[in-house]
């Protein structure tokens, strides 16, 4: 599809603007985090929206994929060109154009990097809560285009609350604007709403308009031990009941707990401790000091082991560690990591867990869970031996077994990290084909050609070969 | 469009479920807090869902329009039958069906009342914030269709971020249901934050699932009255300027607090006094009081004429009342009040304060103007004796340049009523041709013959009549 004379209708149309087709620059952005994908026919590094329009138009009349990319830390192969085509990569479009301390909200483009913007927007005494694990590395734009959350969203939520206005240009080469700067806006369709989440396949964001809050001023930390994920589960019922609102409540399983104490090579819970929690209460002075008396109690209330709470910055960052080293500490060599951020309504988390125990034993498969228990949005990790083959193929079987018991629970197949092609053939699993039927005749509204994103979010035949 | 052949399906498909045709019954349904609105040719009540798939089905095939209607205190019209066809009146689906305060949600028919709901959470130490004006009026559906806001929003978040799910019926008659109970969802497009707000021409919500929070513990009123406009506006960004986060900052201006006065018969504020700020700070009993004294000593730098902080209910009530009764207030025998709910970035409410003086003066027009100074959402009141007819004329050409100037503040035309069919000529002020285009795609991918609310949102050639 992607001939020599649209090669050269991309060259004369872009001016200076990048137009890479050498083996290593396309291999560059072949994968996300995911791991998985075949090398795009084209990138290019626009500079500007008209660049964007620009490639939107001449992909539209040629019927060429193309596939917006942001930092590639998406989970599901979201930015991944599986059908070939032009890769948009947007790290160029990396400017905060404008934080406004009297209307609280930031201007910028599509590659800012999520925790740049947290600093700018602190040092200024404001707030940009959204804080998905890999901030240092994601950019905003595909933040928005996957609802980040993270485990500030239980108080805060996630990134759709916070995004007010786009400028974004149509797979047809049109720019719109939505939203506004105004944080109330009902005129019309909600297409700010609609295009969160979107993964890219409705349209292509160049500009994003944030709603800021107030820095807390205060934030405490405590790490809570259980014997049981039971009893854990049982102190975030109690801390609900006494109406609290944690900015975070993270659960860490004790096959998790064990892979940080072997990676870090010390034990940072008590014997005979199966799980924990990561409480981070904040607000005024007061407030937060109250709050960490009462979530200590309601820890305590359910049976701790033990509940340690940091007096210096330094023993919060030591209290973190049980949950920022998990990602490096369940990775290894020849491991296959099937990461899924399932989610239950919260006082299910009970049932997720037995549904994983009886997995773990049916298929014999070691499976580790964390997640941000306030949301009852857990990380699921399947953990394999890659070369294992008939361990493959069982953790397979358990993925669809999880997510089948997971909508049965009320609950949702993806949280966190949307559906990309990753789980596309799970995607009937929640959805009924009148509302797949519903979301693609929305999709057509947006991309008649079905040029943008394409083989994401909806079921298709093939899945994509590994390059 | 309805025929007898479509009235005899429709009663054979319902059975017991009235289909009203008396021109009583319809009479009933002709109009919403706007006043203005032919008679519907029919009016069915349903009690199910299936009633609701069976009435669009039929609607749907014979080409009939269908409008829903909650409790009817919509102020654009958007309840109204402009073309004829079927109300569908929603009262019946009235009942609260789960108050969950282990997950924090609830989940309701369309027509449970907004204050009826809060009154059943707050009993449980949970909170649904949302309060529009006529919220002892109003319907959740209702709330829903229009994304209603009111003064909690500024802390709190207007109605989308409380719903977290629907079932609803598509106009062609299948049932889908959107979002889950989980807190978080990325699966496909979010399809629930399309609906909210979209005013009924997308789908009938036929069932809500909300998001609650904990009741905060604590509320403080402060009344804060000033010289001018300025001085009050000074406050607010002096306030923001302190981080502080009120639950609501609501703005009178002169013109308003002298009708408010006229209606109760007794001066509520002192000489020389032209605007006044009503706040509310919340949460618990010590971060109340540490705010309440921040938001006094804020107001006092701005140079306050008077702070009055309320040290009982009924001082509190008290304090309410300027903002209470101002819409009785500014209703009268004969006067037309024409109604916007504009909305500008907050620290633009001075440059439309100065658009209103322009407009008074230009035009001749009385205007009372208050509102969410928060969220810079400002109800603008046009007050003309509706027998002036040029006075009413000169009146829609102010209206017209209000919402230039808005949208050249990078505002908004309505930041809580909706456009319904009051509003929808002047769509194309905010919203582009391409933008328009777009949406009106987005319908037909939900209503593919346009028979759900048709002539609402987007502009259409003839006004409705007066019934």
């Amino acid at each position: 599809m992607v001939t020599p004379a649209f090669l050269a209708a991309l060259r004369a149309s872009l001016g200076d603007t990048p137009v890479l087709v050498g083996a290593d620059e396309r291999a560059a952005y072949a994968h996300d985090a995911l791991g998985v994908g075949p090398l795009p026919d084209v990138v290019v590094r626009p500079a500007h929206t008209a660049d964007v329009a620009a490639v939107a138009r001449l992909c539209h009349e040629h019927g060429v994929p193309l596939i917006v990319r942001g930092a590639g830390t998406g989970y599901t192969g979201g930015a991944v060109a599986t059908r070939g085509g032009v890769v948009l990569a947007m790290d160029r479009l990396n400017r905060i154009i404008e934080i406004d301390d009297v209307n609280l909200l930031a201007v910028v483009e599509p590659n800012v990097i999520t925790a740049d913007l947290q600093r700018a927007v602190e040092a200024r005494g404001l707030f940009y809560p959204p804080d998905p694990a890999s901030l240092e590395q994601s950019s905003l734009g595909g933040n928005v285009a996957e609802c980040a959350g993270g485990p500030r969203a239980f108080k805060y939520g996630v990134t759709r609350r916070y995004v007010l206005g786009l400028e974004a240009v149509l797979p047809t080469g049109e720019i719109v604007r939505t939203g506004s700067k105004a944080v109330k806006n009902v005129v019309g369709y909600d297409l700010t709403q609609l295009l969160v989440g979107s993964e890219g396949t409705l349209a292509i964001v160049t500009r994003i308009t944030l709603r800021l809050i107030p820095r807390p001023a205060t934030s405490i930390t405590l790490l809570a031990t259980f014997a049981t994920i039971d009893a854990a589960v049982d102190a975030v019922t109690a801390l609900i009941r006494h109406r609290l609102v944690p900015a975070a409540i993270e659960l860490v399983d004790g096959e998790s707990l064990r892979a940080v104490a072997r990676h870090v090579g010390q034990a940072l819970v008590p014997e005979g401790c199966d799980a924990a929690l990561l409480l981070e209460v904040d607000g005024s002075a007061a407030a937060a000091a109250e709050d960490a008396v009462s979530a200590a109690a309601a820890c305590a209330e359910a049976g701790a082991l033990s509940v340690d709470r940091a007096a210096t910055e330094e023993e919060r960052q030591r209290l973190w560690t049980v949950r920022r080293q998990l990602s490096p500490a369940l990775k290894g060599p020849g491991i296959a990591k099937v990461n899924h951020d399932v989610v239950v309504p919260r006082g299910r988390i009970p049932q997720l867990f037995a549904e994983l125990e009886r997995l773990r034993q049916r298929h014999g498969l070691r499976i580790a869970a964390f997640g941000h228990a306030g949301d009852g949005n857990i990380h699921v990790n399947l953990l394999v031996d890659e070369r294992d083959e008939a361990a493959v193929a069982r953790a397979h079987v358990a993925e669809r077994e999880l997510f089948e018991r997971v909508v049965a629970l009320e609950g949702s197949i993806s949280g966190e990290h949307g559906i990309g092609f990753a789980k596309a053939p799970y995607l009937g699993i929640e959805l009924s084909p009148d509302e797949i039927a519903l979301m693609q005749r929305v999709k057509q509204a947006f991309d008649p050609k079905g040029i943008l994103n394409p083989g994401k979010i909806f079921p298709e035949p093939t899945p994509p070969a590994r390059s």
